[in-house]
């Protein structure tokens, strides 16, 4: 089936997770594609996209995903982002957009670039969207909706290629962003990767309870704790991919905000309560800016 | 109007925020109560309670809110307490049970045991349920609704006065259960104080960032920091009260949290990525667990 408006005709993902498998479906809902093919690492995912139905096609290589392809996105871990450019670069046809959905971005152009060949153009791209649930059967049309997208081309990068990612993301519902790589990753560390690292560190300090407290915790988790688990029930290989892709920003901030908790306890120790209500009053706005952007 | 099968004929609120608030939305919809009174601190907070109608009558004085109730709830900041305590105990009635929704307990019995006359019955009590709004225009009837009440009794307290304030909580939709106050405050401090605290301290952490970055964050906030900032959000002179009143538990277990947070940091410095995957898988399974008691 041919269609005129379509933005692209062959569309190839690697990695049919939460992101592309979400994504497939959107082009899909918005006509933006003639057809969409995916590669997925094990048989049984392959199997599953199958059965869903997201996608025209299942590619069982990644090279056969992307030959014709006019764009692909990369969606699998982070870590496996040198083995999947490499297994792609010789099927790729002249002219061909190569994208991703990686939430760490200096790791991953220095991993996809040096194997793609000239007359391919890569924009690296990251959709700000998701659940704490993962694989094909957890992705959805409308998960992008309102959502922000942040794009971290070159300045060396094909504009018309810049323009097709970001007009592909638009026609799933996001606001397209552009900014450098480090940029981006000093930001995603501090809306993201760090909050997920406190969540998963003080959930694992809850594993390393007496067992009748444990219990106790997840009986009693409405206080706060149950916002912590449900960061921290997300994928671990992404995970892991993320920390040590973004290291370096990762750990900057981490020191910044354990600074910022010994200064915390030292309020509680000494009973400083001004100092207390301050702080609590002070993040409050952050809250209030929060909303003002999403209602926006 | 006389309710047969109401459980008191009169109850007295000191304090009408979300919690007191609510819990009279809830009596009336139960048709646990003859008669609802209400006190609160501000002239404009009475004349609001008054204009929402979801009380009977509203005292101008504390003593005045407790002449002649069978049962009166405490729902202030727990540092108004001890004063709370003082002004009610002359007006309080023989026989009278006094309870609270306090989420801190041993701060709470010093406060307000000692002023307490013989034959008067405290119970205490936390329901754990809660939004980060406050105020008496914040409360709804069904918001405890299936979530946990914990009563900390002391053993010498009137077992027919427990009784009747869990069946109070029973009436408004909660699971109860009985500990000793200090059991309480170690559980608490896990569940929701070190939870909340971490959430101040990181979104405080954002608030310190040059500005350019801060709206940066606000606007890429769905990566994970979003969930920090409704936490963070909550009532600054309440949870001033929790951090002091419940110092040593959240003290002991911020002191655990950090070391596991540096042991976190480590793994990352040095790229142990099978440990990061051990620690994520691990805590996910936290997460089945908070999942499975809520589905109880």
């Amino acid at each position: 089936m041919t269609r005129p408006d379509a933005l692209f005709s062959r569309v190839a993902y690697i990695g049919c997770g939460l992101i592309n498998g979400s994504l497939a479906r959107a082009m899909t809902a918005a006509g933006a594609v003639e057809h969409q093919v995916a590669f997925a690492r094990t048989q049984a995912t392959r199997d599953r996209v199958r059965e869903l139905g997201i996608v025209d096609s299942v590619a069982d290589a990644p090279a056969a995903a992307v030959r014709g392809a006019d764009l692909v996105v990369i969606g699998t871990p982070v870590s496996a982002y040198g083995d999947v450019a490499a297994a792609i670069a010789p099927a790729l046809q002249p002219g061909a957009i190569v994208t991703d959905v990686g939430s760490v971005k200096t790791a991953v152009i220095r991993a996809v670039a040096p194997h793609l060949p000239a007359g391919v153009h890569f924009v690296p791209g990251h959709p700000i969207a998701g659940t704490e649930q993962s694989g094909p059967d957890a992705g959805f049309a409308d998960l992008f909706q309102s959502r922000w997208c942040v794009l971290t081309p070159s300045p060396a990068t094909d504009a018309a290629a810049v323009a097709m990612v970001r007009r592909m993301w638009e026609a799933v519902g996001m606001h397209v962003d552009e900014m450098d790589a480090e940029h981006h990753d000093r930001v995603l560390a501090i809306t993201s990767h760090v909050p997920h690292l406190i969540a998963f560190s003080i959930v694992g300090t809850v594993t390393l309870l007496e067992e009748h407290l444990q219990t106790e915790v997840m009986k009693y988790a409405a206080g706060g704790f149950r916002d912590f688990t449900r960061i921290a029930a997300s994928d671990p290989q992404m995970w892991r991919d993320i920390f040590l892709g973004n290291k370096d920003a990762v750990l900057e901030m981490v020191a910044r905000a354990t600074e910022d908790l010994a200064g915390l306890q030292r309020l509680i120790r000494h009973e400083d309560g001004d100092a207390l209500i301050k702080l609590i009053t002070r993040t409050r706005e952050v809250r209030q800016g929060v909303i003002a952007f999403e209602q926006d």
